[in-house]
């Protein structure tokens, strides 16, 4: 499927340079934006020019109903009334942007805040909505039922009800992948310092902002959530969904929730981080006892993901039921063989950390490789990497960067971004901005359609 | 990798029509044949003509040290002596294959069977080896000393040395990739109701042998043992690995051995027959409330594999922590929404059955799409799976089936086979060949090569 723009187009608010300028210069939002905000909620236009991230202590403590991120972003330049906040509620997490002024300073502008809520805890989030509605005026200027919620997600049609009834507000919602995709243009085209690959000799290679913004296109976005959606990108707002994968975020989450202690994600990471998989995968080199040169199967190369669990686990049962001492035990002793897969510790032990670190690949290798084909099908040279999955996790892009490296043999890119969880709720929130708004034009159109 | 066939041309044997004749012609081997296997084991000609599956009453009875697959092959034209046994050991399971003359018969001829050893317990297997060398001269005439064993999958490096000092024989070690397709190349080309495809309303419907059996090529094998094995095969003993995955049969035993109670295969799969993913995976209503219809994502479309345990279990949790009676389940019974994920039954209770049901799935629909997405770069209409993992079971063949339609629009199809865990033994088995033996002249040449 694939869709271009269409709808209505918004007014210019802003005069934009031919070229990109070395310097930021300031522009002045002028007063019929204001007057159009008022009169639609929704449509304000928000000056993105010299837009930059800034990394903050946390405004809002962590805790357990909320997490706000500290790489705001702010926007010097904008002085516009804004009147909605945006919110991306997926199957797991919901993801709110809104906007603020600068509390305790003269200067113009403000920023963009990004919060995660569990999106079971979502009348959590809609509190929060709600005390954002009553500071509205204090936050930008705007009175309190002037506030419109942009929404996208899935959680968008399945929570309409209850956030419309629970706030009293007007509730736009939008599609997800066009919020997505609006969102990634916007980090990559507009934000220094947002895009970056990643190795494990160079952990955070940031990539400039194109100077022809129309040469990012074509490209592949692999949003990893609860689950996986691959997005073939050919220009702006033209895009369709190519793939996808069930084995994501939620599988991984899910999984080591029953297998491992761990309550959390940021746990299983930790984890992970510790562990050794070769305790539980059976490599190549357990199998052939050496590499398989032939094909180029290094041994330490992943055959079977948890491939030696299950005949540990087996001895470990058959060993309990001869009561330890049995013939099963001695049989095995006598039967080891050099590099051989049987028990390299005591069988049915499996630790949290090696299972995490076995499961963390495996979901991760996947996605890479299911990324690489659809990109190599649809001839897609770059591969950004998206979703609240990757938080950030040095392991997590290591692999995926690995992945699509060794698949393509070095002929494609993995990008990640700083705010790889907040593309469909930024979308959400940039969506209605008028023609030609922002420094390098990455926005064709206003469009408002009510999905 | 591409490998064309090298070394000596064997001697052909058998006359063989210019045409497949409808009728099934008795051939007689020369007496040169049988000089030539006693002057080099493993070098015996077989003569395949009009082979066929008879399904026996099995022969041993099945029992905890290996399985004798019923399903042997009849040779009624083979008089020739076989001197040589084959076997292939892969991660997690040993095949083996000999060749017998019918018991209590007149008639000519003899029967391929084909047994299953755990990998683990290979000094089972050896031992089995060791009994057919000692009944060699019963079963087919030729000395206990003449016996020579074809060997290939990891195993056949891993356990050589352990092989070669037990038996007492000739231990010859063939490449993996390439006897899996000179199997497969055999069942499609010699086996009539050998090769299948599967739907639900038609769950077994036999391809008939090719006319030309050129016209097989190429084709995609995908192999799923503990790992995963795709290879591109463009022509006879013409293949590369153009693929793979981790996530195989090995991480299906080995996760649903944690997560349920079941200790082998069969039960896990008699598990997943009666169960319902939808307690453990997200799916597309779970999110939505709805279907997406904008991409045409059903309801029922699984979002996320094991998505909804996370939340359940973490809720379960903090149940138990409020001693049953707090905030928290009074707070989730109010928030009950239609169509919601939260709790269809009491929190953090998964049915075995369920999860082995959604893991399947999950392992099955994820084979499916990088196969499709294998043959689809590598333009090869015909999968054809194989590999211990499928056993037959038709929910796994449904599901894998139902991935490559829904992938390829209806482009491609996968296609089964009866004997689909024996191919590389076949294959090592049959792979010292002369020119041009058998009905359809599926194999060009004869090959010694000891990898």
């Amino acid at each position: 499927m694939s869709r271009s723009s269409t709808g209505e187009t918004g007014k210019t608010t802003t005069d934009i340079s031919p070229t990109p300028t070395a310097g930021r210069p300031r522009r002045i939002t002028v007063q019929s934006g204001i007057q159009d905000t008022i009169l639609h909620p929704g449509t304000v236009r928000i000056n993105v020019q010299g837009a930059f991230i800034v990394v903050d202590e946390p405004v809002t403590p962590r805790n357990g109903d909320y997490e706000h991120d500290p790489k705001d972003i702010r926007l010097p330049n904008h002085t516009a009334i804004v009147s909605h906040i945006a919110v991306d509620i997926g199957g797991s997490l919901a993801k709110l942007v809104y906007f603020s002024r600068e509390a305790n300073s003269n200067s113009i502008g403000g920023r963009l805040n990004f919060l995660k809520f569990e999106t079971d805890k979502i009348d959590t989030c809609i509190e929060f909505m709600r005390k954002l509605k009553a500071d509205h005026h204090q936050l930008n200027g705007s009175r309190p039922g002037e506030l419109c919620v942009m929404a996208t997600g899935g959680g968008a049609f399945k929570y309409y009800d209850r956030i419309t009834e629970t706030l009293g507000v007007e509730v736009i919602r939008e599609d997800e992948m066009e919020c997505l995709i609006i969102g990634l243009d916007f980090f990559i085209t507009e934000i220094p310092t947002e895009v970056f690959t990643y190795s494990e000799d160079e952990p955070m290679s940031f990539v400039p902002c194109p100077a022809q913004p129309a040469s990012i296109y074509p490209y592949l976005l692999v949003n990893i959530g609860s689950g996986v959606s691959m997005i073939k990108v050919s220009g702006p707002r033209q895009y369709e969904r190519i793939g996808g994968t069930s084995l994501g975020g939620g599988t991984l989450w899910g999984l080591l929730s029953l297998l491992t202690g761990a309550r959390n994600f940021d746990d299983m990471l930790k984890l992970a981080e510790k562990g050794d998989n070769s305790t539980v995968d059976l490599l190549v080199g357990d199998i052939y006892g050496t590499a398989y040169n032939k094909i180029g199967l290094k041994s330490t190369h992943i055959a079977s993901s948890f491939g030696k669990v299950f005949k540990m686990k087996r001895a470990a049962e058959n060993d309990a039921e001869d009561g330890c001492n049995g013939d099963y035990k001695n049989h095995e002793e006598a039967e080891h063989v050099q590099g051989s897969v049987e028990l390299p510790h005591a069988p049915g032990t499996f630790q949290p950390e090696d299972i995490s670190r076995s499961l963390l690949y495996a979901v991760s290798n996947n996605i890479g490789q299911i990324a690489y084909l659809h990109a190599e099908k649809h001839n897609l040279p770059h591969i950004y990497f998206g979703g609240s999955f990757i938080g950030g996790h040095s392991q997590t892009m290591n692999t995926l960067s690995y992945a699509i490296r060794f698949w393509s043999k070095g002929s494609k890119q993995a990008y990640f971004l700083r705010h790889e969880g907040y593309l469909g709720a930024v979308g959400a929130f940039l969506k209605r901005q008028p023609m030609n708004w922002g420094r390098r034009n990455s926005f064709e159109s206003s469009v408002r359609n009510s999905v």
